[in-house]
C-alpha cells in the first residue's frame, strides 16, 4: 500500500476540488480517498497542501515517432509539406529510429503529467515495448493505407502480442483515413476488428476536401458510410480530427464505443479547419483531445490542447460561455481513457487505477486557487511546467526533472544521431 | 565586462542563428558578438554549446497587479464579467495590493524570460518602484477614465518622476479607451503627452461595438479620430488590441512612433475577434504582442502569445503560411521594445541593451534544432519552462528557478493574504 499524501483532489466526477490522500494497493489501483494526512502505507509522494493531484492526462491521437521529424517542412500548405518534406523522410525509418522517436515522445508526454496516448504509426511492436518498459498506458495500431493484407497481418499479430498486455496497453486496427484506404479493404479490416474484438483508430474528415469527397466519390453521407463499412460496431472507435463532422449528425456517434478525438493545435497550424466541439458536447457525443504528430504542433503537451481547446472556440464563436474548463479537463482525462478503450482510468476514486498527475501550485500564477476554482486556474493559468510527478498504475514515473524509467540523456543522444540519419541525407 | 558564453545566439536581424559569445560592458551593454569561447570577462552564464540566446521578451499590454484577480469571473459575457466580478473588486484595491500584485506578475513574467513590460492600472509609483527593485525594463501609465484632471495629475507626476529613470522606465499617459474617455478630455491628454515629449498608450478597438460607435456616436472614422485628438504625434503611441481596426486604414498608422499591440489569447478568451494581423505585417506598420492582464488570459507568458498568435490565424485563415515563427518572435522582441519607446533594445548586437533569455535547448523537444530552424522551433516547441536565465541590462535577474531581485516566497505569501482580503468581503 503506497499514499499520495495531502494533496488537493480534482477530477472529473467532482464539482469542487477536496484535500485529501490518496490510497494505491499493490496491483496499482485507488483503494481509498481518504480525508489529509490519514491514510496507511507508505508515502509515494507527499503534497503537503501546496500540490494538486488530477487524473492523468490522455493524448487520444498522436504518432509519437514523428518527434524526429519535428520541424520539418514548417508553415507550407498542408499537400507540400506531406509530399515534399514528411514522406520521403518517413521512407527512410527503419525500427531503431521509430524506437528514439517514440522514446523521445515518452520524455516529453512524461514531464507533462500524460499517462496514456493513442498512437497510430509503424513498427510499432517498437512503441508497444517502449511503452511497456516506460510504465506509461498506451493504445496502439499500425497505420494501414491501401489495400494491403500484409500490414494488416502485422496489425492483427500486434493485437495477438500485446492487446492486453500488464492491462496497460490495448490494441486498435489503424486504417489510415477514408481517402487512404479503398472502402472494401475497410470493410474487412471492420470485420477482423469485431471478430477479435479489438477496436478501431481512423482519422476522419480532417479536411473539408474529405468531407466533400463523401457526396462526389463516395455518393453516400459520412455516418451512413461508417455503418457501412460496419465500423460503428468494433469494440471501440476513435475518429481522430472529426473537424468537419456533420453537426445534425451527430447523435447517431453517441454510443459508448465511439469517440471523436479533437486535436486543436494540429488543426490551427495546418488551417484545417474548426471542429464543432461545443455541438460533439451538446450532443453528448464522447470526446477526447490529442496533439496528433509532433511534424504537426509541435508539442506533445496536454495542456497547450486544453487551453488552446478552450480559447479557440470561444474566439471562433465570439462567446467566452462555451468549451469551458471543466469540458476540457474531461475531454482531457476521464473521457479520453474511456475512449481508448481504457475503463476504470480517468478518475480519482476507489477501483480506479492510480494514474495520476501531481501539479505544483505552491508557485505565482496559482495564488488565488481553491477547491471552487481548480479546474479553471489549472486550465487557463497553469502550464506543463508545473508538473511535479507522474504516475502509472501508482508507480512513479516522473518527479521533479527525474525520469525513473526512462535513460533521458541517452534517449536525447540517439534521437539526435537518428534524427541527423534521416535528414541530412 | 561579463560575458554569456558558447550560446547558439538568434535575434531578429538574423536569418540563421550562430554559435558565440556575448560580451556586456559595465554599463549593461552589449560590447562585442564573437566567435564562441572567445570574449574576455567574467562569465554570466555559460551555455556550454547547448542553449540558446535570443533577446528578452518584451510584454507590450498588461495590467500587472490583476494577477490578484485572476480567475475571477471566468467564462462570463464581458459586461458581466467586468461588472459583476472585476469594477466591485477594482474599487477595493489599495496601494498595497498593487505592489503585491505586481511583484506576482513580475516573477511569473521573469521566470518566463519577459525582460520588459507596457502596464496601465493605478498607484502606479508602486510599479515603477516593484519594477525598479526588480531589475526590470517597463513602460508605465496611469488609466485615465472620465475627465479626471487629477488622474491626469496623477500621470504626469509619474512621469516626471519615473520617465528615464535608469535607463529602464518609460512613462506613457494612459487614457483608457475611446468609450471612458470624452473626446474633450483626450485631446488635452494628446497636448500634454506632446508638451512634454512622452507618449500615450490606449485601449483601441477591442470590441466590434466600439468600431461602430465611431460612425453612430463619433460621426467619423477610426484613425482620423486619432489624428483629431493629436494621438499621431506623440513621443510613441501604443495601441492596445487593434482587434477591429480597419484594414484599408493601416498604412495611415505605419509610422516609427505607433505600434499595434495584439493580445492573442485575451481576444479569444474574450470572443472579442480576430486582430488583422496579417494585414498589418504586410503594411508594415509595427506590431507588438501583450499578454492583457492575468484577469482576462490567464497567464503572463509570451511565449503561450507567440505561440498563440502564430496558430490562430494559420487556423482562422485555413492557410498554414501566414503569420510565420519569425514574425512573432519580431513582434515579442525588438518591435514590442521599440513600440514602447526604448531605443537599442531587444536585438543581440553592438551598442544594444543586454536584455536577454536564455533558454535550455538540452531537452527533448528539441532535438533537430539547429542554426537555421532554430526561431521555429522556440514557437511551436519551446515553452516557458525551457526558460534557463533572464537578463535585464547585464544582470542576471533569474536563473534556473531562483529569483535573484525578488524574495519569491514573500511575495506568494502577501500577494495570497491580499487575495484573500479583496474577493472575501
Amino acid at each position: 500500500m503506497s499514499v499520495i499524501r495531502n494533496v488537493l483532489i480534482w477530477d472529473s466526477g467532482r464539482t469542487a476540488a477536496e484535500y485529501g490522500d490518496i490510497a494505491i494497493d499493490g496491483a496499482g489501483n485507488i483503494s481509498a480517498v481518504t480525508p489529509p494526512n490519514e491514510a496507511a502505507g507508505e508515502t509515494l509522494f507527499d503534497g503537503r497542501g501546496r500540490a494538486l493531484a488530477m487524473p492523468g492526462l490522455v493524448n487520444a491521437h498522436t504518432h509519437v515517432s514523428m518527434t524526429l521529424l519535428r520541424g520539418l517542412g514548417e508553415e507550407l500548405p498542408l499537400m507540400d509539406w506531406l509530399r515534399q518534406r514528411i514522406f520521403p523522410v518517413e521512407d527512410r525509418l527503419t525500427a531503431a529510429h521509430i524506437r528514439s522517436g517514440a522514446e523521445l515522445a515518452l520524455l516529453e508526454m512524461l514531464s507533462g503529467g500524460v499517462t496514456c496516448f493513442a498512437d497510430m504509426y509503424f513498427f510499432m511492436t517498437e512503441v508497444a515495448e517502449a511503452t511497456l518498459r516506460s510504465g506509461m498506458r498506451a493504445a496502439l495500431c499500425r497505420g494501414l493505407t491501401g489495400d494491403d493484407q500484409s500490414k494488416l497481418d502485422e496489425n492483427i499479430a500486434l493485437a495477438d502480442e500485446y492487446d492486453g498486455r500488464e492491462g496497460r496497453i490495448a490494441v486498435q486496427l489503424g486504417p489510415h483515413a477514408p481517402y487512404t484506404v479503398p472502402r472494401d479493404a475497410l470493410k474487412r479490416i471492420a470485420a477482423a476488428a469485431r471478430e477479435r474484438n479489438i477496436g478501431i483508430h481512423f482519422h476522419w474528415l480532417e479536411t473539408k476536401g474529405e468531407l466533400e469527397s463523401f457526396e462526389s466519390e463516395h455518393k453516400t453521407a459520412p455516418v451512413d458510410y461508417l455503418e457501412d463499412a460496419g465500423l460503428l460496431d468494433v469494440r471501440e472507435l476513435i475518429l481522430a480530427h472529426s473537424v468537419w463532422f456533420p453537426t445534425e449528425e451527430l447523435s447517431r456517434v453517441k454510443r459508448d464505443n465511439v469517440t471523436l478525438v479533437h486535436c486543436p493545435k494540429s488543426n490551427l497550424k495546418l488551417g484545417s479547419g474548426y471542429a464543432p466541439v461545443k455541438e460533439m458536447l451538446d450532443a453528448g457525443v464522447n470526446a477526447a483531445l490529442g496533439t496528433d504528430g509532433a511534424a504537426s504542433n509541435n508539442r506533445l503537451d496536454m495542456w497547450d490542447e486544453m487551453r488552446t481547446c478552450a480559447l479557440m472556440h470561444k474566439g471562433y464563436r465570439g462567446d467566452p460561455t462555451v468549451v469551458s474548463a471543466r469540458d476540457v479537463l474531461r475531454m482531457a482525462t476521464a473521457d479520453g481513457a474511456r475512449g481508448l478503450g481504457f475503463r476504470n482510468v480517468g478518475l480519482i476514486r476507489e477501483n480506479y487505477a492510480a494514474d495520476i498527475a501531481i501539479v505544483d501550485i505552491d508557485r505565482p500564477q496559482y495564488v488565488g486557487l481553491d477547491e471552487a476554482n481548480a479546474p479553471e486556474f489549472i486550465v487557463y493559468a497553469g502550464s506543463s511546467r508545473d508538473v511535479a510527478a507522474t504516475i502509472v498504475s501508482g508507480r512513479l514515473l516522473y518527479k521533479e526533472g527525474r525520469f525513473l524509467t526512462l535513460d533521458a540523456e541517452e534517449i536525447m543522444r540517439t534521437a539526435s544521431r537518428h534524427r541527423e540519419e534521416i535528414t541530412k541525407c
